[in-house]
């Protein structure tokens, strides 16, 4: 990233990155051994990948859909991450293999896309608004670009060069040129990809062509023939006004949180401090208004979308997977373009909450929707009434519409890059785990071993060791979650360490083995809601650290609902070894009614003083929730 | 009502029965005045007046639509109750010219349907599943016994009986005859009031099959063809087991609830206790585990249907005005079989809440679904999208689907059937109010004179007018919301009045001009939902007598879901007289959040201790709620 912001960031690229054990290298590792294989089989069972062949005919099974291509090149995309860091002759065959389909399904003219070239070539372009073309482009540009850093491989980049030379061609507001933008953003980001890599203005200015066409007059998405599907507000597609002036979080959340990062890409690299403003208020809208105490967004299933502002509903929680990495596509943008840990904040919160919850403990099935409570009920009865829940709360292999899980796979195979970055002579730790990374300084180069059980444990040792002694800054971030924290330098307390917008700033001149400390307390805390957020009030939900704990009926009976925590008893967590490959736990105590005051009555007289009786309670991370069987769940339980 | 059961009782007939003024004779007439035009007038404005002249042609406006009929007769059905009571030649005469329509339209061999007789003639009987032939045929039946008992008019009583001789023809279980039954019950209840009005079995054989048909093997409703809409499960019709097998009501509530009000009458008829005992099943399993506090039930928009046990959802909730008018017909047959209070305090419950909650306080608009809970910006946001909820917090004058205005019209424009009942020695006083009604009890004549500014007092006053002095008993409800109550005969308070199954029953020799006052005590009561109801726990709903009591935003301030009851302070009543025509209101002492504690956060570390300000609170009965404006409301509040 060649951001024009005098303090912007870049991560090191992931080859430089590792994962040396522990909770983050098991997230990585399932991801390699299991998702990644078990989201191809999907592709093969449901002809996602014959759909490339174009040899699909009526009458034939496994009619090619309008997004398909997206979700196979997603895949390369994190095929691609895991082969630059875990080379694997079998995986770079099968990933070339699908490479070559693609470039051999190219037409003449560079165009790109299984479903138009076999089932309505002559439609190519003529529905923007709904069919997801330039979103398939997008999503192929950022797999050609993926592949060429992990492996060096053209066998992706070059069709894709050609097809975004095609669009460039097309798209603009030169004479005989057509003006139009797509209705589901990715093309912006990854127009942005592909000029990093090549260096090609033509290409950056093709990405400023859709970001500054959205939401202008006459309307990009209004040039629509043939539409498939409902039409929405154009605040939908973020296309009511333009990109500048842009302020709220409206829309598919999505296309949003793309759109945003596109837009934050672009600021970056012309230093537009206008489209960086709008990224801000948008920012702010969803992390001050419009967002999940899990880093979920989009609260409605109704379009996937953001409604209105602290609109949280827990029980109908959309809160799709792929919106919460889109929210970190966009924190980590904001982030590289002006560190502050508030953006890491979120990029973690969305990443350890609900991504992770998005994919089972096994790596092998997927959340779309990601609810905030379960009441399993609401699936299972003889009343469940057909196309009630089109994402019940149970993890399945796939979907029809299987966006997430490929999101999933690309997200956790190039996990380095969220962790760390550096700038001409800062670095910086921005998740904390057993990692270690080598990065380019003004300086020098150094790398950093840091060893920590986070995000289960809040000791961080960091190593500092720099090919020859130097002096830079390094910026460990100080979680917002973190109310209490300290640090050693070489086993010495600092007794006033400096932060900067959220990070703990160490400036010296460095030596080989130098070792930062750092200790965040992580005692459960009782976190509370927005007043306005009407379903969570008198209610509090445990986090511990980053971490968002959850009750489930298998550890607390039914009636979760029931439960009032008793906050004047401590919060205690443990260590259950027995749980999963072990994680913390969080107890408690709390009241419940007694059955035998109701004999059968639906409504009574209240008492004065309710009549509870004492329990405890036992809390889980969130990510982990639905791995033991089903059952009620919830994250915002009553107070007493 | 002819019924087997010794304890039966029978209303006396709407000609025998008038209010003399109050919240009661208002309601009434705003319900003639203002309702029964306004539905008239949707009916001319949308078509469906016309669409009996079967004139309607491809290309023409307002195609007929397949329960049109229902429509048109059940406003039928009302304009005829009011006639009986209050005669109006110009009523009249559009009610006769309407029943000549259908007299006309009728077909050679005695089919009515101005749908089929239209649209489709070739396809009559086909869909008994989907379309609501016989449900129509119902209402029809209904509203041709209305109108025969109110003005001796055979109009459309003489079409009527030969429409259900082709139905007792067409239907049945002899050689020859089709086996099905209707997917929209309606048509058993209605036909017993054939049944009742002319006295030939065969119209209470006809009644019997429908009710015994369904769900037997193979089933009525699956000899379907050319369905038009989706299908359900056969619980959704009612029809997965026979009726004297069904336990838990399930599905469809308005089809429900009508199914068992026919149900009740066969068993009324026939002195079926095994059916009755099916009734006593599907009752329990309604009024203890799937009612609102408001009679409202049906909590799901998805089919307008009952879900499962405990699952009443309150900003989401459907709880349709028809469903909860369906459930005091299924309330009202079971007192009458067996003179219980609960029974009537289900009807009391539900005819005060969500029915009158159901037209607006001027009587010309109409709500489908009955929220418990609103917030505005659901439905008035950018973020409103396409389809997301059909029925709006806000009263309209008609809807496309439009079966609760003229259901509300012919509810209010009866009302004085569910008040009172008779059987040979004694007499009933279910509802109180302002009323005067005579009976014919085995004794004697006698009539009763009640005066009372019931529901807003609990004061009544009933005065015994016997032709001659006769023994008899005097049965007074005493309502299962009415925790104290004494009564007082002739001025004299009596020390310990009998009741038995919760009427206060005074067996004596009475003569013209015996007083007896009860006074049933009305402070307002916070009332707790089960524990099982995860939408109520920690909350409290306030109600006042028979009447739910609601906060409005204009009273309170938006946030509602922010204010905790102080149930410690008292909750005072005081009856405002400015607010609609008098109304009484409760009051009382909350505590609420400190906005300056949030300072933009929307999620914080939650204190020991809440920290929340004093506020008072200002609540009105729940049934004249969103008179005043568009606003926040809710029942169901956070107690501290």
């Amino acid at each position: 990233m060649s951001s024009k912001a005098a303090s912007a960031s870049h991560p090191s690229p992931l080859k430089k990155f590792s994962f040396a054990g522990g909770f983050w290298k098991r997230a990585e590792d399932v991801n390699r051994t299991e998702t990644i294989p078990a989201v191809l089989d999907f592709w093969k069972e449901t002809g996602r990948i014959e759909a490339i062949k174009l040899a699909w005919k009526p009458g034939m099974p496994n009619r090619p859909h309008i997004f398909w291509d997206s979700d196979v090149v997603k895949w390369i995309e994190g095929a691609a991450y895991s082969l630059g860091r875990t080379p694997d002759k079998k995986l770079e065959a099968e990933v070339e293999s699908i490479c070559k389909l693609y470039a051999e399904s190219q037409s003449p003219d560079g165009y790109i896309n299984s479903y138009y070239n076999t089932i309505e070539p002559e439609k190519r372009f003529t529905n923007l608004r709904d069919n997801h073309e330039l979103y398939c482009a997008g999503h192929l540009f950022e797999a050609a670009a993926a592949l060429y850093e992990a492996t060096g491989s053209r066998t992706l980049l070059d069709p894709a060069l050609k097809f975004a030379a095609l669009l460039s061609k097309t798209f603009g507001r030169k004479p005989g040129q057509r003006h139009g933008c797509c209705g589901h953003e990715e093309i912006e980001l990854a127009t942005v990809k592909l000029y990093r890599i090549t260096g090609e203005k033509w290409l950056l200015d093709l990405a400023a062509y859709f970001v500054d066409e959205r939401g202008r007059e006459p309307n990009c998405l209004e040039a629509v023939e043939g539409s498939h599907t409902k039409a929405w507000p154009l605040a939908y597609y973020q296309a009511d006004k333009p990109a500048r002036e842009q302020s709220e979080a409206n829309g598919h959340a999505v296309r949003a949180c793309y759109f945003y990062a596109g837009m934050a890409d672009i600021a970056a690299e012309t230093g537009d401090k206008e489209l960086l403003e709008a990224c801000k208020r948008v920012w702010d809208s969803i992390v001050l208004r419009r967002m999940y105490i899990t880093g979920g967004i989009g609260s409605t299933s109704h379009g996937e979308a953001f409604t209105f502002d602290y609109d949280l509903p827990n029980e109908d929680a959309y809160a799709e997977t792929c919106a919460s990495i889109a929210l970190m596509l966009f924190a980590q943008r904001m982030l590289l373009i002006s560190p502050e840990s508030k953006y890491a904040d979120v990029m973690e919160r969305a990443l350890l909450n609900t991504v992770m919850a998005g994919v089972s403990f096994d790596g092998r099935a997927f959340f779309y929707a990601n609810h905030l409570a379960n009441k399993p009920e609401r699936y299972s009865n003889i009343n469940v009434l057909p196309g009630r829940n089109p994402f019940p709360p149970e993890r399945l292999k796939g979907f029809g519409c299987s966006c997430c899980p490929p999101n999933v796979a690309r997200l956790f195979a190039s996990l380095g890059l969220y962790f760390q970055s550096a700038s001409g002579s800062a670095v910086y730790s921005h998740i904390y785990g057993d990692w270690d990374c080598e990065f380019a300084l003004v300086g020098g180069s150094v790398s950093l071993s840091q060893r920590s059980a986070y995000p289960y444990d809040g000791h961080v040792a960091t190593v500092v060791k720099p090919a020859k002694p130097f002096s830079f800054d390094l910026m460990l971030r100080v979680p917002g979650w973190a109310s209490k924290w300290s640090v050693k330098l070489n086993g010495r307390r600092l007794a006033k360490p400096e932060t900067v917008n959220g990070y703990l700033k160490i400036s010296r001149l460095w030596k080989a083995g130098d070792k930062v400390e750092l200790d965040l307390d992580m005692q459960p805390v009782a976190v509370e809601g927005h007043p306005s957020v009407r379903f969570n009030t008198g209610r509090v939900a445990i986090m511990r650290g980053p971490l968002v704990f959850c009750i489930e009926e298998g550890d607390n009976g039914k009636d979760l609902n029931d439960i009032r925590i008793d906050l004047s008893k401590p919060l205690k967590a443990r260590f259950d070894k027995a749980l999963f490959d072990g994680v913390p736990v969080v107890e408690g105590s709390a009241f419940r009614s007694k059955p035998e005051d109701w004999n059968k009555a639906l409504y009574k007289a209240a008492d004065a003083k309710p009549k509870l009786k004492r329990v405890k309670f036992k809390a889980i991370p969130y990510n982990r929730w639905a791995n033991r069987g089903a059952g009620e769940m919830q994250i915002w339980t009553l107070r007493a």
